[in-house]
């Protein structure tokens, strides 16, 4: 791996060769491009630590080499590299950035910018190469790639030979093998996914998440991920399933040890305080392959992992980034703690699934929409706080979280409803309530999940008109978080209850109620929806309330 | 300052570590509180580098304390860092979680949780405290914490009276001490920030946004900034104003120098390839009081910044991000450096305002509500490419940023448009272009600058109404990037032409046509909107039009 100045003071390479040294990865070797110059000005101006000593300190092998120019001393380098199996190694090798050119060589010129015409020719003559032609390739360089070809082919023909002789010895594992790299799932990998029983009180959807995560496990052997220092809160830590640590004696005894034994073969990853890094390694997982990585913090630190995140969508890689604590319901850890903007901000980020489950079952479904998608990143959105288990023998199925958004409860009669409140995550049990209280009062309600957008806007328009008919403008969005994005789904005559606003510290429920997410905040919104329809109509709707009052 | 193992392991601590050595910053005193516990393990799960040295290579001077209790010793080693003022100071002070509880000293149990209880009184039994009251406070410790405060007045004491003898001796400069402190702006500080002359051409307004700061700094002593290494692409150098450096003889020759010194006093600070840092660097400065700070990188890396940016706009700090190379038209660098998200996801953070001004005098203005906030942190979006500097002559002055978004030009009779185009940034030039087409074809269009939606919120309805009249449903909204957001000013009936997925290496001009910002492209899906309106409408149109050529 190839390392420049910028490369070596950007925090993520801190986390991940802090971490990399605890793991002992021996096999992993970088080369620092030590050329005294980053993009505007030289090294000095800023950066001016003792990168060796600094490695060092990770517990890093450091070799200095003062000539980038002297291949046969890099090559000695790389081999002592390679035999240095404990420790991840750090070349550090002076170079020059423009070498040869007379008027830009070791200037900042060179980082951002051609030579141009005239320099180039300058600097072929200092370095005794011919002027012409323009693209000139040494027949020397030309001969050494030609044999990396050839090297590669041998290499690539003696690893499917061993490949074969293991597939005649261990059939199964070579075929787990072939699968595994080609990202496919065994056949029945979701077996033991647990179904969920109505519970009114229920339980919070990290906690659902964990019972889905620890049953998926054992039938799905590429699953492989942790926590940023955070297992006991995100319930993400693979029960029994090992540490991936160096092999260790009585290890199990150590505070925060998932069990099952210290090795490379724990499938528990311990991440540190190291959010940024986690999500890049995990993606380093996923481009190698063999291996469905996920990851796990609060909601809010999705903040220090974004680039990472951003990178996994741009490359469309199966990553799973679980995020807990997901509202301002987290309560006492106060506004610093509290997610506001984080939804609307994953949701605009292009080909990141996002995913909210409102409750266990819905939880459980998006575990598998997250294992089954290949080719882009899932984001699981769950709560730290209980809520209800919702009883689908009154509603639709949690299968709808296939779909993104889907009519959870409808009026009974298939007529056209007064109003929609839809919602996502620990809101939706809020205006299942709430629609409860308006079908009392003869209002035509009918309720949406919508725990991903994107997988809404995936679906053909004759499905989302379905779910949203273009006919009914009385529209009304509750979710515990920044409004911004849901006016597509509410449109002009709609409304969106969300928090525009940091939080603050106080118990969960507190600020829930405090900030209108109550069932009487949010009936007092409908109600102002449906009034805007007009006094005629309310008129019919209270006679026709009153004859039904009468009946009774 | 206290540090956790959590803030040693976060890239951020090692980014501001990186730097604070670099410009030996010997006022700087750390205690790291190494209690060898995280929030969910033992520290040796995930964190074994060697801090000592690594805070030597940075620069640091460090001290290992093996007992954190031993104040006697803590004291000796605070006053030795007071006395090392060539180098920050890392304090190592081995400490014990939850020290004196007989089962929860030294465990996680106590990072996150009260002790419960009837541990608390096994613990107070353990340290030979009295059980009651439940909240004892120990008279030695009260009278100590009482002699803090003694020692506080005297000190402020003291300070009140070296500075009214300061005030005696320099009036002038003890004024500008208490003006700047207090966060007000010297009387006639914009006086030299040009008018930009209309010119089809024009300039990038991350260029006019370099002319702006550089007439500014003159007259505004408290500004003080820079860039994450991007000087010469952010244009946020403040020439000869010194470079912010440990003092040092002939700095000025080295590559990256500002010009006029290394200093201390220098007003430029070299970040480094270090975003998060230098937002939070930023913020500890706004707090420190009487500096303006700046901040200057690449819009796409404010993802790398975010976690600081919240935090500004939290506690309401004055600090300006500026963010140049702001969408798909940065061209070749490709995907990973055009920012299509980032715009959005800084408008749903809470308090910050955003403004992407459309050409250098709306650049100007922006850069004076910048400097005038006072309460909430400002990101200025600017372009790399060049953008017109638009003829304000037959244009709304550009002082209608301060609204968040006015109206550019109208049809000139004042009757009700038949359709609003709005844009932000390089867009708007594009939908100024597409009016005067549009108005060759008899439509009566209106061309909306909307630079800053924070802005715009704040203003009352009556105004917001008067820019986006709610009768007219045929509205379009154009920008490069993503349309999350933009449905609540175009309504039901309207569009966005934005940008919803990641961007491709190719030169700019030839991005920005590919995704259709181009006069057709959005001339064709004005016009689909207008066409909405029926063919009776058309037809009247059609005749007009017809009529005003058979005049001609």
């Amino acid at each position: 791996m190839l390392l420049s100045d910028g490369d070596l003071m950007e925090g993520v390479s801190a986390e991940a060769a802090s971490l990399a040294g605890h793991l002992k990865l021996g096999k992993l070797i970088c080369l620092y491009d030590d050329n005294h110059i980053t993009l505007s000005a030289a090294t000095s101006m800023s950066f001016t630590e003792d990168c060796a000593m600094r490695f060092a300190a990770y517990g890093w092998h450091t070799q200095m080499l003062e000539n980038g120019n002297d291949l046969a001393a890099i090559d000695r380098a790389l081999h002592a590299a390679q035999a240095e199996t404990e420790r991840p190694s750090l070349l550090l090798v002076r170079t020059h950035i423009g070498y040869g050119s007379p008027h830009k060589q070791d200037t900042y010129e060179a980082h951002g910018s051609p030579l141009g015409h005239e320099e180039v020719i300058l600097t072929k003559q200092a370095l005794g190469w011919p002027v012409d032609p323009p693209f000139y390739v040494p027949d020397q360089a030309l001969a050494h790639f030609r044999r990396a070809e050839e090297q590669g082919k041998r290499a690539e023909a003696e690893w499917d030979k061993r490949f074969s002789a293991y597939a005649q010895a261990f059939p199964v594992l070579a075929k787990e093998f072939q699968q595994r790299m080609m990202g496919e799932l065994p056949h029945d990998w979701d077996r033991h996914i647990p179904m969920f029983q109505a519970d009114p009180k229920g339980l919070a959807t990290r906690v659902a998440s964990g019972k889905v995560l620890n049953a998926i496990v054992h039938t799905l052997p590429s699953l492989l991920g942790g926590s940023a220092d955070l297992d006991p809160s995100t319930h993400t830590a693979l029960a029994g399933m090992g540490d991936f640590q160096v092999p260790h004696h009585e290890a199990d005894n150590l505070q925060g040890s998932t069990g099952g034994g210290w090795s490379y073969a724990g499938r528990n990853i311990h991440f540190g305080v190291r959010e940024h890094a986690m999500g890049s390694i995990a993606n380093g997982l996923a481009v190698h392959g063999g291996i469905i990585p996920f990851t796990a913090t609060f909601l809010i630190f999705s903040d220090y992992m974004r680039p990472a995140i951003r990178l996994a969508a741009l490359m469309e890689l199966r990553v799973i980034f679980v995020f807990t604590h997901d509202s301002i319901a987290l309560g006492e850890d106060g506004p610093t703690h509290q997610p506001i903007e984080q939804l609307a901000s994953l949701r605009v980020i292009p080909n990141l699934l996002v995913i909210r489950p409102c409750d266990a079952n819905e939880t459980a479904v998006a575990w598998r929409v997250g294992i089954e998608s290949r080719d882009r990143p899932v984001a699981l959105i769950l709560t730290r706080q209980d809520v209800p288990t919702l009883d689908r023998t009154n509603l639709a199925a949690a299968d709808g979280v296939r779909r993104g958004g889907y009519v959870l409860t409808d009026i009974p009669d298939g007529n056209v409803p007064d109003i929609i409140l839809m919602a996502t995550g620990s809101e939706v049990s809020l205006i299942v309530a709430v629609g409860r209280q308006l079908a009392q009062h003869q209002i035509k309600v009918r309720i949406v999940s919508l725990p991903s957008w994107e997988l809404f806007e995936t679906q053909p328009r004759s499905y989302r008109d379905s779910v949203l008919p273009p006919s009914v403008g009385a529209r009304l969005a509750v979710e515990a978080g920044a409004t911004q994005g849901w006016r597509k789904y509410v449109g002009n005559d709609g409304d969106v209850i969300g928090v525009d606003h940091f939080g603050a510290s106080a118990p969960g429920k507190v600020l829930m109620r405090q900030y209108g997410f109550t069932v009487d905040d949010v009936y007092a919104c409908a109600m102002k929806l449906i009034n805007l329809k007009g006094q005629a109509w309310i008129d019919t709707r209270l006679s026709q309330q009153q004859e039904t009052m009468g009946k009774k």
